[in-house]
């Protein structure tokens, strides 16, 4: 391991994205796992150990404290973790401009192929005249439509309204069952539940005479690693807040 | 042109289905385009080209006095008129039974794929935990979910339930929406409308580890054209009344 | 356990398969596991532990013995192992006259959703004009085109050839590259290789204006088991040898 | 018509791009068609009818002329014909240097679903170990693989190179048949030719536990047209010589 292997302490070791992060870290040849911490572990170990990043995959009620000390003591954080909203976005922007050395990166979707998807179709969704989302999963999800799915489609009619495109076209008159699905920011959106699928979205773009498709396909919680590895590897050259996986991507979108 | 051709009259030849008919039976070398009439022509111009086969693409008003000229005067008919229900099946049976050596295909749909995929599908849904439908259609459409949808649904529930499967696992809780779709006999439907798009349907079949999915696209009307000419070639050889283009096809299902 | 519940031995009980059999027949309502046997486990506790039905997932050398103490003993038998050539089927064959009521499955592919689509494959391809495969698994795999692929291409060719359908059309003139892949009677294969996928076919059937497409996703190898499962259920009412589960389903094909 | 009409005349407009040309040119609302050239029409008439900007969907031999007089004449252009090499495009390039408020967009490709599918494949290689393209067209096509999927295989493989990505992982040792297809660029290319189809495309990335696919499908040549007016809408703000439709995307790549 060379002396400018990315040293880092993964929070949260013990959890099923946890546990997946310190597989990770070990197999990746610029890093080195120097402190895997669970429940009740203190966060001193992290200084012990002599990191210089941490990976927090801990829960709602913990991530906050152990942001805040990652960048007090001047280490770099990739944070998966849920349950950062404004307010404590806001506090920690205060934070990080008094260590403007720190790089912070919050992401609630580490999956690449996601991340770029989403990005892609906010981006094309203005230069057709219709766009519908469908989002197939496993069928022990208990919410319809995904956050991702929700999210996308606020994006697409977000950017649909600022390029003056209207609502897709749709002469649907009869429709008593609700087989044209929900209704998110003009964009129809579809969840299908299915035996067999993890997690899975396709936008469908269409134009007279053409269709642009972009489908994502999650197989396996594997798939959010290189997103966390990316996330290490770019943190310290990004300082301050980055909120979002596709900030680190070199989309120029 | 030998002898054996098909001598084939086109009724309703004017109209955007029976004009594909004529040009595809003058393209079929087994096949002869004996007449074609249009609104107001008689009856009696097909006896006097001679034909052994009709083709009835007219409208309800009339196809049904159509088939019975046809069937008193010994010819086969292929029919993709709408509007025969129940009894007007009845009367052209009891008629048939005094002609007993004419075959008449009335058939909903002649796209040899799509009926295909719905056979197909009934026979395969008792074998997966899960069964969704998605049909995709040009945002002109005004039912929604598109009626072969239904009746696919239809035909899957009510194998299923024979086969004592029980509905597709949903953990659904939360569905504000209705991202979920439609259901029909416990499967869901789903429906898209997208500029660009003709007529599509994908059924989708899972089970812990594998998904199996029939897809079939329309993408133009002489899609239902080798179905015309199937149901011309066959006729002769059905005595009788067959219903739905399925009766001709060597399925065994 | 009801008395009525399929008493099952599983041979093989350590290897990949095997030990996914265990599970699934433990977890089954209508079934018992009353031994799981590994490498040098003497083939009397079988009848020791009073098995009606034996799981056979072991390896080559070993599975024609096991089949055979099966049929001798009276035992019905669903088996996974490979090698089991020309020779070895007529030897069994011959030893199933004489215990005419023992039933024998032996299935090269026990992913229902695989065994349908084939089947459904080779009955529709006489149906269209143009017939391509495409299969796509991970990166790891020493063949192209898989085993799977290459017998749908023979299926489909064959069925075709019998129909007397010519070859697809196909205009190309120059292709320096190979892009249009590998030809198997007649049908081109191409071979995806991709990482994150594990094993999926699609079988793409074509005429005018219209596409049928049937796609097979192998997500795991969980996805075996449904149709190991049926196998038991099966065999004590099908007595003789089966070769391919699909002398299972209820297909009519 | 508004005064701010776009004034277009449309050369090779008896073509199968132009007479579409024309007619999308008459539906737009922001445009006016002011005269439509055939083949013997001299270049005068597009002065007399007081045009601003021309289409040209010619052929090889003329086009240069044409968008000589267009830039001359200080008229916007939008080029479809083929035949541009780099002698043409520097002789134009140094042409439009004297008339510095000219624009001129010369396209190979106006689908705009195309289009951005091919910069976002580009954008996303990078971000994946494996990287391959299925390309499927009508059985009429002569070449495999396609020109599209040729130059998006250059994109892909350009970008994975830049970024340090080695080819996709493949253990393929028996492929006798050549299933793989074509390798462009270190990309393996697949070609289908399937009756039904028109022009599509896939691109497929992977990497552990993941999938992102884009895929096109053009049904009609009516699929190029939006590109078309939106290169009208676009060129008198773009002086000066643009290659390539994307280079009026809002796409920031």
């Amino acid at each position: 391991m060379s002396d400018a292997a990315i040293r880092t302490a993964v929070l949260g070791a013990q959890g099923r994205m946890g546990s997946e992060a310190v597989k990770a870290v070990e197999n990746a040849q610029d890093m080195e796992l120097v402190a895997a911490l669970g429940r009740g572990d203190s966060l001193k170990k992290v200084l012990e150990a002599g990191a210089t990043h941490i990976v927090d995959l801990t829960v709602p009620d913990v991530t906050e404290d152990n942001v805040r000390f990652a960048a007090e003591n001047g280490l770099h954080a990739v944070v998966g973790t849920t349950g950062w909203d404004g307010e404590r976005l806001a506090r920690l922007e205060a934070l990080l401009e008094q260590n403007p050395q720190v790089g912070v990166l919050i992401a609630p979707n580490f999956a690449l192929g996601s991340v770029l998807a989403s990005a892609f179709a906010a981006k094309a969704a203005q230069y057709f005249e219709s766009a519908e989302i469908i989002e197939l999963h496993h069928p022990g999800k208990v919410d319809a439509p995904s956050g991702t799915a929700a999210r996308t489609a606020e994006l697409m009619g977000q950017a649909r309204r600022e390029a003056g495109v209207g609502p897709s076209p749709d002469a649907t008159q009869k429709d008593p069952g609700g087989a044209r699905g929900a209704v998110v920011e003009d964009i129809h959106v579809h969840s299908v539940r299915l035996r067999g699928l993890v997690a899975h979205q396709e936008v469908l773009l269409g134009s007279a005479g053409e269709q642009l498709t972009f489908r994502h396909d999650s197989f396996d919680r594997a798939s959010f690693m290189p997103g966390v590895l990316l996330g290490l590897r770019t943190a310290a050259s990004r300082p301050g807040l980055t909120h979002g996986l596709d900030g680190y991507l070199d989309l120029g979108l």
